[in-house]
């Protein structure tokens, strides 16, 4: 049904990525988990992200129209970033959000994404789904419940406020280093063992 | 490969749904969403959340372990309810927690799962994905975007906190019913029509 086109969506997606690394569009601190999951032959990913502070004025934390980003950072987040964008006033609201790490991986087949499922909900991606079928392949989108979605008022703790913004952002690079020794650890056609495997043996 | 003990677990799924409405247990906004997706023959829910306000002293708003809910309302939430509750100290810290609905849905075919999915996601469920596939059959997650992490610190506006919180929570109920109304016009064994449907259609 899929697949005769998904070689060529594989290698277009891994020279993008090769692109954006060489341009320094790529966060800074995702290659090495693109390279391991992207050495299946039934996977490649698109647009993915490492895990990122924003501060983010909006309505609401989840709008994109109508909103802008006045902050962004995938490493960390100073006491002096929240004080810098906090002096001037916001159009809507200013939101402080962190974000863990997010992957968008298409699979060749069903049993490819249910793999790839499975080893991602093992290391704490719990919010993991096949989204959607389509030309590409199956795209299962990889997510944690790492997050933070903070209205900044007047009269906060900014010091409270970006250290623990910071272990929110540390949380999230840790299960983006787990998700890379998970596939690092699987043979890269080999499928989840049955038994292993709740989604697998589910399946049987 | 699925399915013949689908019925079953339907039925059973359906009595639960009824016991909890007779004790008062299940969410006070909820039944009639569940009663429109339960109409489906081949679709039956589990526990689902029509969206919430809560307030947990944790040590990141995602940790079920050790944390506690010390505050939690599906309908509303007051800055005498924040007042209350940070009167007293907590063990660990106080994250005011917004979540949109939330509805777990079995189906008993891979169709039937993108039917829900597609017209989940036109309705502003965003986060919704096949999860898993198992002897009750495939579930599905409907999940919106809609949600506030929010860090509750000393000095903090309560009321516009509040305020916010309380027109995030509303935002979660408009989804909901948006949802409800897009099952309602759909015949319950109707699959969504290729053509008026992306996932479908990319089945080809």
């Amino acid at each position: 049904m899929v697949a005769e086109e998904f070689e060529l969506y594989k290698r277009l997606a891994w020279e993008r990525i090769l692109r954006d690394k060489e341009i320094g569009y790529l966060d800074p601190d995702i290659f090495d988990v693109l390279e391991v999951i992207n050495r299946r032959p039934k996977a490649f990913t698109m647009s993915s992200c490492s895990g990122r502070v924003t501060i983010v004025d909006a309505e609401f934390p989840w709008e994109r129209k109508e909103s802008s980003v006045v902050f962004k950072n995938h490493l960390r987040v100073t006491v002096e970033d929240l004080r810098d964008n906090l002096s001037r006033r916001p159009r809507k609201r200013y939101w402080l959000i962190v974000q863990g790490p997010i992957f968008h991986v298409y699979t060749g087949d069903l049993k490819e994404a249910w793999t790839v499922l499975s080893v991602a909900r093992a290391v704490g991606f719990k919010h993991s789904g096949l989204m959607v079928a389509n030309r590409k392949g199956y795209l299962v989108e990889l997510r944690t419940g790492v997050r933070m979605d903070h209205l900044l008022t007047e009269g906060q703790n900014l010091e409270e406020l970006a250290e623990q913004a910071m272990r929110v952002l540390m949380k999230g690079k840790e299960r983006k280093e787990r998700l890379k020794l998970a596939f690092l650890s699987l043979k890269p056609d080999e499928p989840v063992e049955l038994g292993e495997n709740p989604v697998g043996k589910a399946l049987e």
